[in-house]
Protein backbone atom coordinates (compact mmCIF):
# COMPACT_ATOMS: atom_id res chain seq x y z
CA UNK A 1 0.00 0.00 0.00
CA UNK A 2 0.83 3.10 -0.52
CA UNK A 3 1.06 5.85 2.14
CA UNK A 4 2.89 9.19 0.72
CA UNK A 5 5.37 10.40 -1.47
CA UNK A 6 8.79 9.42 -0.12
CA UNK A 7 10.74 11.69 -2.02
CA UNK A 8 11.11 13.53 -5.74
CA UNK A 9 13.99 13.12 -7.51
CA UNK A 10 15.29 16.39 -9.65
CA UNK A 11 17.97 16.48 -12.16
CA UNK A 12 20.18 19.18 -12.04
CA UNK A 13 23.18 20.78 -13.88
CA UNK A 14 25.05 22.10 -11.40
CA UNK A 15 24.57 20.96 -7.53
CA UNK A 16 25.71 24.04 -5.76
CA UNK A 17 23.55 26.16 -7.70
CA UNK A 18 20.69 24.07 -7.29
CA UNK A 19 20.85 23.63 -3.67
CA UNK A 20 21.44 27.12 -3.54
CA UNK A 21 18.16 27.85 -4.51
CA UNK A 22 16.35 25.39 -2.55
CA UNK A 23 18.27 26.83 0.49
CA UNK A 24 18.03 30.27 -0.11
CA UNK A 25 14.80 30.86 -2.21
CA UNK A 26 12.49 28.38 -0.97
CA UNK A 27 14.12 27.76 2.64
CA UNK A 28 14.62 24.09 2.99
CA UNK A 29 18.00 22.62 4.20
CA UNK A 30 19.92 20.27 2.97
CA UNK A 31 20.69 17.49 5.08
CA UNK A 32 22.89 15.18 3.36
CA UNK A 33 24.72 14.76 0.48
CA UNK A 34 25.52 11.04 -0.85
CA UNK A 35 27.53 9.40 -3.67
CA UNK A 36 25.00 6.23 -5.19
CA UNK A 37 27.92 4.64 -7.11
CA UNK A 38 25.00 2.04 -8.69
CA UNK A 39 23.27 5.27 -10.58
CA UNK A 40 26.77 7.28 -10.57
CA UNK A 41 25.11 10.20 -9.06
CA UNK A 42 25.70 12.47 -6.31
CA UNK A 43 22.57 13.21 -4.23
CA UNK A 44 21.37 16.30 -2.47
CA UNK A 45 18.70 15.88 0.15
CA UNK A 46 16.01 18.35 1.77
CA UNK A 47 12.89 17.44 4.19
CA UNK A 48 9.81 19.26 2.87
CA UNK A 49 6.85 18.11 5.06
CA UNK A 50 6.79 14.06 5.08
CA UNK A 51 8.29 14.53 1.32
CA UNK A 52 11.97 15.28 0.47
CA UNK A 53 13.24 16.60 -2.56
CA UNK A 54 16.66 14.85 -3.74
CA UNK A 55 18.43 16.40 -6.14
CA UNK A 56 20.81 14.63 -8.46
CA UNK A 57 23.72 14.95 -10.27
CA UNK A 58 25.70 12.22 -12.88
CA UNK A 59 29.32 11.74 -11.74
CA UNK A 60 29.63 10.04 -14.94
CA UNK A 61 28.59 10.65 -18.62
CA UNK A 62 27.26 7.02 -18.51
CA UNK A 63 25.13 7.71 -15.28
CA UNK A 64 20.92 7.61 -16.38
CA UNK A 65 21.20 11.33 -15.09
CA UNK A 66 24.04 12.37 -17.56
CA UNK A 67 21.63 11.19 -20.29
CA UNK A 68 18.32 12.50 -19.35
CA UNK A 69 20.18 16.19 -18.57
CA UNK A 70 21.66 15.78 -22.33
CA UNK A 71 17.79 14.29 -23.57
CA UNK A 72 15.46 16.79 -21.61
CA UNK A 73 17.93 19.29 -19.83
CA UNK A 74 17.49 19.73 -16.10
CA UNK A 75 14.07 19.18 -14.42
CA UNK A 76 12.00 16.65 -12.53
CA UNK A 77 13.15 12.79 -12.96
CA UNK A 78 11.04 10.61 -11.26
CA UNK A 79 8.62 10.77 -8.31
CA UNK A 80 8.81 8.07 -5.42
CA UNK A 81 5.60 6.50 -3.46
CA UNK A 82 6.45 4.82 -0.26
CA UNK A 83 5.31 1.47 1.05
CA UNK A 84 5.64 -0.67 3.61
CA UNK A 85 6.35 -3.53 1.07
CA UNK A 86 8.17 -2.68 -1.68
CA UNK A 87 9.55 -7.04 -2.60
CA UNK A 88 5.47 -7.13 -2.50
CA UNK A 89 3.87 -3.62 -3.67
CA UNK A 90 6.67 -4.65 -7.08
CA UNK A 91 5.47 -8.00 -7.46
CA UNK A 92 1.75 -7.35 -7.38
CA UNK A 93 2.41 -4.62 -9.73
CA UNK A 94 3.75 -6.53 -12.40
CA UNK A 95 0.93 -9.30 -12.03
CA UNK A 96 -1.71 -6.27 -12.95
CA UNK A 97 0.56 -6.08 -16.34
CA UNK A 98 2.76 -2.99 -15.27
CA UNK A 99 6.22 -2.89 -16.97
CA UNK A 100 8.84 -3.20 -14.86
CA UNK A 101 12.72 -1.97 -14.52
CA UNK A 102 12.96 -3.79 -11.34
CA UNK A 103 10.91 -6.85 -10.74
CA UNK A 104 12.97 -6.94 -7.39
CA UNK A 105 13.78 -4.23 -4.71
CA UNK A 106 17.60 -3.24 -4.81
CA UNK A 107 19.21 -0.44 -2.47
CA UNK A 108 18.60 2.78 -3.31
CA UNK A 109 19.97 6.02 -1.49
CA UNK A 110 19.55 6.28 2.06
CA UNK A 111 19.90 2.39 2.08
CA UNK A 112 16.29 2.07 1.33
CA UNK A 113 14.98 -0.75 -0.77
CA UNK A 114 13.87 0.64 -4.16
CA UNK A 115 12.44 -0.44 -7.82
CA UNK A 116 11.50 1.65 -10.58
CA UNK A 117 8.52 0.88 -12.91
CA UNK A 118 9.04 1.77 -16.60
CA UNK A 119 7.37 4.91 -17.97
CA UNK A 120 5.39 3.28 -20.46
CA UNK A 121 2.94 1.79 -17.87
CA UNK A 122 2.93 4.74 -15.69
CA UNK A 123 1.80 7.95 -17.93
CA UNK A 124 5.56 9.25 -19.03
CA UNK A 125 6.63 9.26 -15.15
CA UNK A 126 9.61 7.45 -14.27
CA UNK A 127 7.80 6.06 -10.77
CA UNK A 128 9.77 4.53 -7.98
CA UNK A 129 8.56 2.51 -5.39
CA UNK A 130 10.38 2.27 -1.91
CA UNK A 131 10.63 1.80 1.51
CA UNK A 132 12.63 0.00 4.50
CA UNK A 133 11.47 -3.37 3.88
CA UNK B 1 7.55 29.97 4.82
CA UNK B 2 7.18 26.41 2.94
CA UNK B 3 5.55 24.12 4.97
CA UNK B 4 5.12 20.81 2.43
CA UNK B 5 4.66 19.87 -0.93
CA UNK B 6 0.81 21.18 -1.90
CA UNK B 7 0.77 19.19 -5.40
CA UNK B 8 2.32 17.15 -8.22
CA UNK B 9 0.90 18.19 -11.31
CA UNK B 10 1.21 15.33 -13.85
CA UNK B 11 0.30 16.04 -17.76
CA UNK B 12 -1.45 13.71 -19.26
CA UNK B 13 -2.70 12.62 -23.02
CA UNK B 14 -5.89 10.05 -21.46
CA UNK B 15 -7.16 11.33 -18.63
CA UNK B 16 -9.77 8.20 -18.02
CA UNK B 17 -6.99 5.75 -18.36
CA UNK B 18 -4.62 8.02 -16.22
CA UNK B 19 -7.36 7.63 -13.25
CA UNK B 20 -6.99 4.04 -14.02
CA UNK B 21 -3.72 3.74 -13.42
CA UNK B 22 -3.82 5.89 -10.29
CA UNK B 23 -6.30 4.71 -8.78
CA UNK B 24 -5.86 0.61 -9.82
CA UNK B 25 -2.02 0.58 -9.75
CA UNK B 26 -0.93 2.66 -6.94
CA UNK B 27 -4.88 2.17 -5.14
CA UNK B 28 -5.13 5.95 -4.82
CA UNK B 29 -8.71 7.36 -4.73
CA UNK B 30 -9.92 10.15 -7.28
CA UNK B 31 -11.49 12.65 -4.96
CA UNK B 32 -12.19 15.52 -7.05
CA UNK B 33 -12.62 16.33 -11.34
CA UNK B 34 -12.85 19.85 -11.74
CA UNK B 35 -12.21 22.14 -14.49
CA UNK B 36 -10.02 25.24 -14.71
CA UNK B 37 -11.03 27.30 -17.32
CA UNK B 38 -8.24 29.99 -16.82
CA UNK B 39 -5.89 27.36 -17.48
CA UNK B 40 -7.90 25.66 -20.29
CA UNK B 41 -7.38 22.31 -18.58
CA UNK B 42 -9.62 19.49 -16.85
CA UNK B 43 -7.87 18.01 -13.37
CA UNK B 44 -8.31 15.23 -11.36
CA UNK B 45 -7.05 15.48 -7.76
CA UNK B 46 -5.94 12.04 -5.53
CA UNK B 47 -4.47 12.34 -2.07
CA UNK B 48 -1.56 10.78 -1.23
CA UNK B 49 -0.33 11.34 2.52
CA UNK B 50 -0.74 14.85 3.10
CA UNK B 51 0.18 15.60 -0.91
CA UNK B 52 -1.72 15.52 -4.07
CA UNK B 53 -1.28 14.51 -7.50
CA UNK B 54 -3.52 16.82 -9.75
CA UNK B 55 -3.87 15.39 -13.42
CA UNK B 56 -3.83 17.79 -16.12
CA UNK B 57 -5.62 17.38 -19.30
CA UNK B 58 -6.04 19.80 -21.68
CA UNK B 59 -9.43 21.03 -23.03
CA UNK B 60 -8.49 23.14 -25.80
CA UNK B 61 -5.09 23.54 -28.06
CA UNK B 62 -4.37 26.75 -26.69
CA UNK B 63 -4.17 25.72 -23.28
CA UNK B 64 -0.38 25.47 -21.76
CA UNK B 65 -0.73 21.71 -20.76
CA UNK B 66 -1.57 21.13 -24.57
CA UNK B 67 1.75 22.73 -25.47
CA UNK B 68 4.13 21.08 -23.03
CA UNK B 69 2.39 17.88 -24.06
CA UNK B 70 3.47 18.61 -27.76
CA UNK B 71 6.64 19.27 -26.59
CA UNK B 72 7.86 16.87 -24.08
CA UNK B 73 4.82 14.47 -23.91
CA UNK B 74 3.14 13.12 -21.03
CA UNK B 75 4.97 13.73 -17.62
CA UNK B 76 5.23 15.33 -14.42
CA UNK B 77 4.43 19.26 -15.66
CA UNK B 78 4.98 21.22 -12.17
CA UNK B 79 5.93 20.94 -8.50
CA UNK B 80 3.92 22.92 -6.16
CA UNK B 81 5.03 24.33 -2.51
CA UNK B 82 2.62 24.99 0.11
CA UNK B 83 3.01 28.01 2.38
CA UNK B 84 0.79 30.30 4.48
CA UNK B 85 0.47 33.66 2.72
CA UNK B 86 1.71 33.44 -1.16
CA UNK B 87 1.36 36.93 -1.53
CA UNK B 88 4.25 37.79 0.82
CA UNK B 89 5.69 34.67 -0.61
CA UNK B 90 6.24 35.67 -3.97
CA UNK B 91 6.95 39.06 -3.16
CA UNK B 92 9.97 37.93 -0.72
CA UNK B 93 11.09 35.46 -3.72
CA UNK B 94 10.98 38.56 -6.29
CA UNK B 95 13.55 40.76 -3.99
CA UNK B 96 16.02 37.49 -4.30
CA UNK B 97 15.95 37.68 -7.49
CA UNK B 98 14.00 34.87 -8.80
CA UNK B 99 12.37 35.55 -12.34
CA UNK B 100 8.43 35.37 -11.55
CA UNK B 101 6.07 34.07 -13.91
CA UNK B 102 3.30 35.77 -11.40
CA UNK B 103 3.92 38.84 -9.26
CA UNK B 104 0.70 38.72 -7.47
CA UNK B 105 -1.70 35.64 -6.58
CA UNK B 106 -4.24 34.78 -9.23
CA UNK B 107 -6.84 31.90 -7.98
CA UNK B 108 -6.39 28.64 -9.04
CA UNK B 109 -7.65 24.93 -9.01
CA UNK B 110 -9.32 23.95 -5.66
CA UNK B 111 -9.97 27.73 -4.83
CA UNK B 112 -6.34 28.29 -3.48
CA UNK B 113 -4.10 31.55 -4.30
CA UNK B 114 -1.37 30.41 -6.61
CA UNK B 115 1.43 31.76 -8.16
CA UNK B 116 4.63 30.52 -10.44
CA UNK B 117 8.29 31.13 -10.64
CA UNK B 118 9.68 30.99 -14.04
CA UNK B 119 11.73 27.22 -14.86
CA UNK B 120 14.93 30.08 -15.24
CA UNK B 121 15.66 30.58 -11.94
CA UNK B 122 14.66 26.73 -10.62
CA UNK B 123 16.61 24.61 -12.10
CA UNK B 124 14.11 23.85 -15.19
CA UNK B 125 11.15 23.11 -12.64
CA UNK B 126 8.31 24.66 -13.14
CA UNK B 127 7.55 25.56 -9.66
CA UNK B 128 4.41 26.97 -8.58
CA UNK B 129 3.37 28.37 -4.67
CA UNK B 130 -0.17 27.97 -3.14
CA UNK B 131 -2.24 28.68 -0.33
CA UNK B 132 -5.29 29.69 1.54
CA UNK B 133 -4.05 33.55 2.55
Amino acid sequence: MISHIEHIGIAVANLEEAIAYYENVLGLSCYAIEEVEDQAVKTAFFRVGETKIELLYPTSPDSPVAKFLEKKGPGIHHLAFATDDVEKTLQDMEKKGVRMIDKKPRKGAEGLKIGFLHPHSTGGVLTEICGEK
